[in-house]
This record gives C-alpha cells, sequence and structure tokens, in this order.
C-alpha cells in the first residue's frame, strides 16, 4: 500500500474534529496487531480490545468504568432501538430515585437475601473541613438516621410508588420503563461483563390479573430475542431460569442465553414474573371491576451495558472488533490514498458524491483524510474499531473510475465500478450483517452437544466448552452439586423443550428433559 | 357542552393504552379547579400543578422527586433537541464514574468548599443480617478505605481520566457530554427547582488553548439560550455572573436567566471557563505543536431537570400547564362528543384520517375516545396537561363538515372547516409556540426596571418583582451587602451591556455600568 505523508493542512477543522471523536481517545502508537490474540488468551484479548478499541476504560473509582465516546456511541444505539421498542409496546419512560431507604429491602424477604447484602451505602450527607490539617473528612454530626441504599436494581423504591399510583382497575396496567445506573458491590470486576456501576433499563409492570402479568414478562423477552438476534447479530436460546438462578423475588426468570467464542455461555437479559409478592410487601391493591380488593399482579425486565460485552464477545477476531452494522457507529470509512495535496483534491471530487449519497440511504459515512497518518495506520485502525465497509480510493483509481471495498468481517477487498458502489455497499452491510450473524449461529450449532453420562458432560465442558444438553433430576440440590464439582449451570429450560425419558446424568434419577448447561460469564 | 356516558366497550386496547400511559397516574377526580390559584398562593400554585398534571412526585426518600411518565416525556424532547445541538457543535457523549473518592475534591482548592460539603457519602460497601433481630444493618467489616462521593458535578473525576487520554495537542480538543443523575444534599427542595437528586447534562471539553476555550464556553451559552427561547419559549438574558456567583473553580461563569410569572428570576443555564485550573489539579499537560509541555484549557456547561421547573413557571395558567407545542409530548388532542356507539363510529370515521394527516406532518395527536369520562371532564384535564391545541368534534360538526378547534394558550375556540383543519393546525401550532414566546417577552419587558436610588430598588422589588437594572460599585462585598438587605442578587452583567456612568445604589461609589439584579429561585 502506497503511503506518504505530507505536511501541508489539506483538511478542514471541521472533519478532523469530527474524526477526533472517535480517535482522540486511542493511544497513537497502538495497532491492532499489539492485541493479544484469542488463542493465547481469550480473556486477555477482550481486555485489549474494549480497552484500545476505546470503548471504555477501568476508574480510579474500584470496580467503576469509564465508558468512552466511540463506546457511549454503540451503547445509544442500542438504547434508541430498544426505547423503540419498549414505547411501540406501549411502555413509557419514568425516573425514579437513585437511593433506596435500607428497611425496604426488608419487606421482600427473598429480595433482600439476593440484593441488599453487596452494595453502596450512604451514611452521611455531609463533610467537613479536617480540623487537624488539609482535606475534608466526614461530619459525623450529618448522620443519616436511617442508611440509603444506591439502587441495585429499583421494584422496592416503584412498588412503593406505585401505592399511590393504584387505586383501582381503572389504573391498571402500568407499563413504565427507566433508564438508569445501578450499583452492585461485585468483588470480580470486568469492562462491561460485571462492573461495580453499569447502566441499564429496568421495566416495572403492574397488572390487574396473573395472566396479563405473564403475557407482559414473556412479550418482553421476546423484545429482547429480537434485538439480540436481529440487532446484535446475537443467537439466543429463550428459556426458563430453575429456581437456583431465578431473580430474588421472582416466581418466574425468563431469560435469553448466548453463546461467546470461547464456549462459555453469557445471559444477555432477564424478564420476571414477580407474581404479587411486591405488591404484598408494599400493600399495594386495587379495587377489581367486580368490586373486590385484590393485590396487583408485576413483571419486571432489563438488559444493561453488559450487552456490549456480549457484542464484543461474540463477533470480533484478533484484529479488532467486528460490529454488525446496525449497531456502528460508523459504518463505512472512506480513506483517500494521496500523497499531495493535489491528488486529495481529485480524490475528493470524485468520493464525495458517494458519500453524501450513501448518507442519503441513512448509512452513517467517515471520510478519514487526516495527513498525519499513513493508510496502513488508519486501516489497521479501522478494523480495530471494527467499522464494518472501508473504502479506499487512489489516484489510479480515480483515473479507472473504481473503488476498493474492504469487508471488515471477512477482511475480503474487491475493486468496484464507482458508479455501481452506492447500491453495492448498502447490499454489503446487509450481507456482513446476515454473515456475523449466520457465523455465530453456525459456532453455536457447532458447540451444542449432548451428553448422556456425567464423564461425557464434562469432558465436553473442559474439551469444547459450549452449551450442553443432558438430563436432570429437577432438584436444586443437584443443580448446586453439578455447579460445585464442574462449574457449569443450567443456562435455561428452553421454550418448547423437547420431552424425553432419561436419566439426570448426576444422580440417575428419572427426568423427563434435557436442559441447557453450560460454563457461563 | 353534551356528555353523556355509554357503557359500551368501543375503544380498543391499543388505544386505551396509549392514552393511559399519560394519564392513569393522576389520581381521577383532580379537576384543573382543584389547583390553587396564582395570585393566592404562587408557590402553592406551582407545587399542586406538578403533581395534579403527573409531572412528578415527592418520594420516599427526603428531597428525592419521581419524574413521572408526562414530566419525564417532556424531560426526552428536551434531550433529544439538545442532544441533537451538542452533537451538531461536535460532541459526542460518554460515562463517567457516579462515585467520586472524596480526595479528588481537597484538589481544586475553589472547588472543594463549593461541593464537597453538603454531599452523599458512601462509607460502607456491604449489609448483613441483623444479629439482634430481623431486618439489615451496615456491615461494620465492610468500611471502605476512603470514602466515595456521590458526584454533585464531575469535573474532578473527569479531569482525573482526561490526564490519561492526553498527551499531545493533537489529542484535543476533547469535546465531551455526559448525561447523569447527580447529587447535591439541599435541605429545602422543591420539585425540579432544587432536588437533592437531578438529572441534567454536563459537558466537560479540554483545549490547547485559552481563546478555543474561551470561544467554546461563549459557544455552548448560546446554545443554551437558543434552546430557551426557540424550543422552551422562554425568552433569556446571556451574561457574566460575578466573581460571588461563579461556579466553583471557575473564572468565568456564562449563564442564561429567565424571568418567571411571580417576578423572580430563575438561572436556566451555566457554561464556564474553567482556565487551567483543574488542569492543574489533576496534573494534566500536552505536548504542544512548538514542542512546550502546557497545561490544558477547560470549559464545563450543563442544564438539568430545573429547566422544567422554568417551562412550568413561565407559562402555565390557573387552568393548568400551557406548554409550547415544540416540547409537548401530545400536541393535539381529539375528544370525540357522542352518545351512542354508531355516533362514535360515524366520528371516528370523520376524524382519523385527519388525525392521520397530522400525524403525517410530524404532529402527536391522541385520540381520547374513552367512554367513562365525560367530554367536560376530559376538556379540564387536557388543559390541566398543557395540551396545545384540543379538536371537539360532535354529530352536527360531521353533519357540517366542521371542527372545533381549540387552543389551550389563549383558551380561544374556533370552528373549522374539515377540509382546511390540517393546514389551520399546522399554523396554529407555529401560533402558539410564537404566542407563549411573545407573551413571556412582554411580561419581562413590563417587569424590567431601572433604579437609581437603593429605595427605589426596594420598592421595585418588593411592590413589582423583576429584573432590576442599577449600578453596582463591582465589589463582591457590596454584593454580598444588598443580598444580605433585600435577598436580590445580581443574576449577570449582560452581554453587551451599554456603559454608563453612574454611582452605586448601596455604596454610592462609581459606577460605569448598571447590571441585572432580581431576586431568584
Amino acid at each position: 500500500m502506497i503511503s506518504i505523508i505530507i505536511g501541508s493542512n489539506l483538511f478542514t477543522l471541521q472533519v478532523y474534529k469530527f474524526i477526533q471523536i472517535y480517535t482522540n481517545t486511542i493511544p497513537k502508537r497502538i495497532m491492532a496487531k499489539e492485541i493479544t490474540s484469542r488463542a493465547d488468551n481469550y480473556s486477555q484479548w477482550y481486555n485489549d480490545l474494549v480497552i484500545k478499541a476505546g470503548l471504555a476504560d477501568n476508574s480510579a473509582v474500584r470496580g467503576c468504568m469509564v465508558i468512552k465516546p466511540y463506546g457511549y456511541a454503540i451503547w445509544e444505539k442500542m438504547q434508541s432501538i430498544l426505547d423503540k421498542k419498549f414505547k411501540e409496546t406501549g411502555h413509557s419512560n419514568a425516573y425514579f430515585p437513585l437511593f433506596i431507604p435500607k428497611s425496604f429491602f426488608s419487606k421482600e424477604a427473598d429480595h433482600v437475601e439476593g440484593f441488599a447484602k453487596e452494595c453502596a451505602v450512604v451514611t452521611h450527607y455531609r463533610l467537613k473541613n479536617d480540623p487537624n490539617g488539609k482535606g475534608v473528612v466526614v461530619d459525623d454530626d450529618a448522620k443519616l438516621e436511617e442508611e440509603l441504599i444506591v439502587r441495585p436494581t429499583s421494584e422496592t423504591i416503584i412498588w412503593n410508588t406505585y401505592k399511590s399510583w393504584i387505586q383501582s382497575y381503572r389504573d391498571l396496567p402500568i407499563l413504565v420503563n427507566q433508564w438508569a445506573n445501578v450499583v452492585r458491590w461485585e468483588m470480580r470486576t470486568r469492562l462491561f461483563l460485571r462492573t461495580a456501576e453499569f447502566l441499564w433499563q429496568e421495566g416495572h409492570t403492574a397488572h390487574a390479573t396473573k395472566e396479563e402479568a405473564i403475557e407482559e414478562t414473556n412479550k418482553m423477552v421476546h423484545v429482547y430475542a429480537d434485538f439480540a438476534e436481529n440487532y446484535m447479530a446475537v443467537p439466543v436460546i429463550i428459556g426458563n431460569k430453575t429456581a437456583n438462578e431465578r431473580f430474588a423475588g421472582a416466581l418466574d426468570t425468563l431469560c435469553i442465553e448466548a453463546l461467546m467464542q470461547d464456549g462459555k455461555a453469557l445471559q444477555a437479559g432477564t424478564s420476571h414474573f414477580l407474581g404479587q409478592n411486591f405488591a404484598k410487601a408494599f400493600d399495594v391493591k386495587f379495587a377489581s371491576k367486580e368490586g373486590s380488593l385484590d393485590y396487583v399482579w408485576a413483571s419486571s425486565w432489563g438488559v444493561s451495558t453488559r450487552l456490549m460485552g456480549a457484542l464484543v464477545m461474540a463477533h470480533s477476531d484478533d484484529n479488532g472488533l467486528v460490529l454488525p452494522p446496525k449497531l456502528a457507529p460508523i459504518q463505512v470509512v472512506i480513506v483517500p490514498i494521496f500523497n499531495k495535496a493535489e491528488q486529495l483534491s481529485v480524490i475528493s471530487e470524485k468520493v464525495l458524491p458517494i458519500k453524501k449519497q450513501l448518507e442519503a440511504r441513512g448509512i452513517s459515512v467517515q471520510f478519514d483524510d487526516r495527513d498525519n497518518f499513513k493508510p496502513g495506520f488508519k486501516f489497521a485502525e479501522h478494523e480495530l474499531k471494527g467499522i464494518p465497509v472501508r473504502i479506499a480510493i487512489g489516484p489510479r483509481d480515480v483515473d479507472n473510475n473504481t473503488l476498493e471495498i474492504a469487508r471488515r468481517d471477512t477482511l475480503e477487498k474487491k475493486v468496484v465500478a464507482s458508479d455501481t458502489a452506492v447500491d453495492y455497499i448498502v447490499d454489503l452491510l446487509n450481507d456482513i450483517q446476515k454473515g456475523i450473524y449466520d457465523k455465530a449461529f453456525k459456532y453455536r450449532a457447532e458447540h451444542t452437544f449432548k451428553a448422556d453420562t456425567y464423564e461425557e458432560f464434562k469432558q465436553i465442558l473442559d474439551e469444547k466448552g459450549g452449551f450442553v444438553l443432558a438430563h436432570w433430576d429437577g432438584t436444586p440440590e443437584t443443580e448446586t452439586l453439578i455447579k460445585e464439582e464442574t462449574k457449569a449451570t443450567i443456562r435455561c429450560i428452553p421454550f418448547d423443550n423437547p420431552q424425553e425419558n432419561g436419566v439426570c446424568i448426576r444422580t440417575g434419577k428419572p427426568s423427563t428433559q434435557r436442559v441447557l448447561f453450560a460454563r457461563a460469564y
């Protein structure tokens, strides 16, 4: 590749700024090749990728991350698609307090066990100058009467609020969602996958009947599955959690489970049927059409910035991110190959109309005409950042009326006539979206096994990884035993699971269906 | 108005749900007339309005509010318009931790005085079961080595992060914004205007030169002014804060100041030139083009859910909210007047195509065909919620090919031919947007005074309220004195302020310009 740097200041400040938004927070000399390979160390590969592609970084606060502009741009795309889906299904957004009085957690017996333990506790509301020196210290006179918990999830504060919103069946259903930050004091954290603070949405709905609440729970897990498959290009298995893995306070937890490239499963979203548990804990009753006074039925459901981790791990390779076009902040990058200002001028004249046409088709395009980086460096950077399509155009291409078009997922390049380029790229973006999904689907199919004995089960987990369908006797005790012995958990009991007689791999007791095991994030 | 309720279940569940999103959280029997009038008690009027129109409510946590769906829908509109403006001016979003180590605040001397005092302090990270009974208590074994402060503003954590993002002039400018919740432990709180937790955006930019940082500070206060005037329909005065009123840690604070209907001013947005204060506090230097190592220049700027309070107080009346069409979640409501199912069917056939045409023009329309409320009740509810345009249509209108169209701001009604209705409404929405602004502008003009003596100054404040332009000797001491004696503060020194010789109203010392005083929220 020709690559000569010239000194003249060709680019406009505006274009430079635009590019810089997504590049100025990447250390300048880091190239894709400095990423640890998946084969060498999958965990390190993930961490390298998240940091070097400029998605997120560790912060000065233990376990809390900084989501950098490029990472946040992907999260914003996820948010806007999900938010639209929530609104299309009748939900509206609201906002509830960050803090929850400690006593609220004790009101639902299971919930307190699950959530009120590892959490951030606010005990004081004032600092004062340190009488013994410089700096500030906690003012002991400003101790709260009751400690406040930074929300790990908002069922309690929301159901305490719903009590004043709900009197009669006319007030139902309440279909509310909240986009918020939450805090769970995790001991071992990993960027996006498990952080002390994370961003998420939490839907909290209230219904007059059990059936309606169950229907809502079911509807929302399907919204998540649709988003994962059709936008993130991540195939998922929808199913019910076992009692052991249920949300603390739920009667039933539905989930979507995805498989990562290292053969480990990742829970990507959950939807809970809460029964009347929170209505009872916060005394939320409604006058029914028939005149009786009944407890309200509830669901809650959420996805978080954890999806960012799933997105990275499901598709990316040793050169960097591979982003599905529907979630890529920049879908097409154009790299002019030039060594004189006049060349750039000729190239720009040729290629900027194509940029405009692509943008008119709703495609986001970056024209990377920085003159202080070589094309090879730029290519590596764009690969690292997972930009789905790259156009390269040099003086010879201008003469020949051609463009070199490269796709990020397969790294294939093709020379295309300029006047067919726009249609070609529109099709190519669809191909890439589909191609990424198909590849992940194929990987999952190749890494989903049946095991009939415990030996076989353990051997698959150790040697191949992936999902293992195996018989289980249906007891929490056996599930716990298997988890302790193999680190594998039941990810879910898939919807429409085929019924088949067999014996539990661990206890030999009778079983009527295989369930989906895996080691998981 | 004819209003007969029938029992048959005419509406589809979907339409019903849509309407319910914005209505089911309003106590059903509350009518506009139960709002305290502005003349009786302005403060109570505001509180009634916020609660009864379903914008927000107090929560179980002292000083923290619940933003209800209708209020949040307005906030979302504000967010999306502002976010677009930020992106058009080259900014991108990111996310920084909720928690800030206590020691960070001590690094910038002025900042710690301003912000580290009244704040929520996290001291522990675990609860445990109460050994003496039921419930949970703080686990003393889980005390943090260093307390964490829930962010009251993020300069410190962000500049600590920027240290690792900035090495050279090539890394600059950094133009980043964050949408987040912040906490300031306010003692006297009021919904939206002053709450312990509030939602906001905070822009934090880093520049190679002083001039560029000042230009950014200036640019953003104009973005805010444009938003306030052209979307919120609130005229504002742009100016510089005095040293007393500056942001803690800033060299200069620019602001927009609006006047409410009770003659009190409200600061609606601020933009700060931070000089090199935070760069020095967090040791953030960059290699300049010329090879020197210099401290980075900074700006920060923000608006918050306080804007919701400004919006309510600037325009609303004793019947309820008056919303500018550009921020109204529902811009047009259609109320069919019927007492038989067949009538509704005929009316729907007539009016639903108009709804569709309006929606095709980008207008949000609600068809309120609930059969369990009388039209009069609905009218009052829609007035309470500030829906800019109401269409009423009964059987006689169907026969006459007419609609009755009412505008919320002036409460005027007009009968319009159906086939001209769409154009009429599009124009009407523009008229209302302009009319609301003009009314607020006129109010401000009529409530901006000049005072040449201290007696006159105090008399205006007590009897008329509003902005008072008066001479001041330029010292912080005199400003403090005036504040203590009159509760009025200098809202700003307006941009392009006319220079004129005079004497300070309080001290008689010479002055070269009048400054803008008011009592303020």
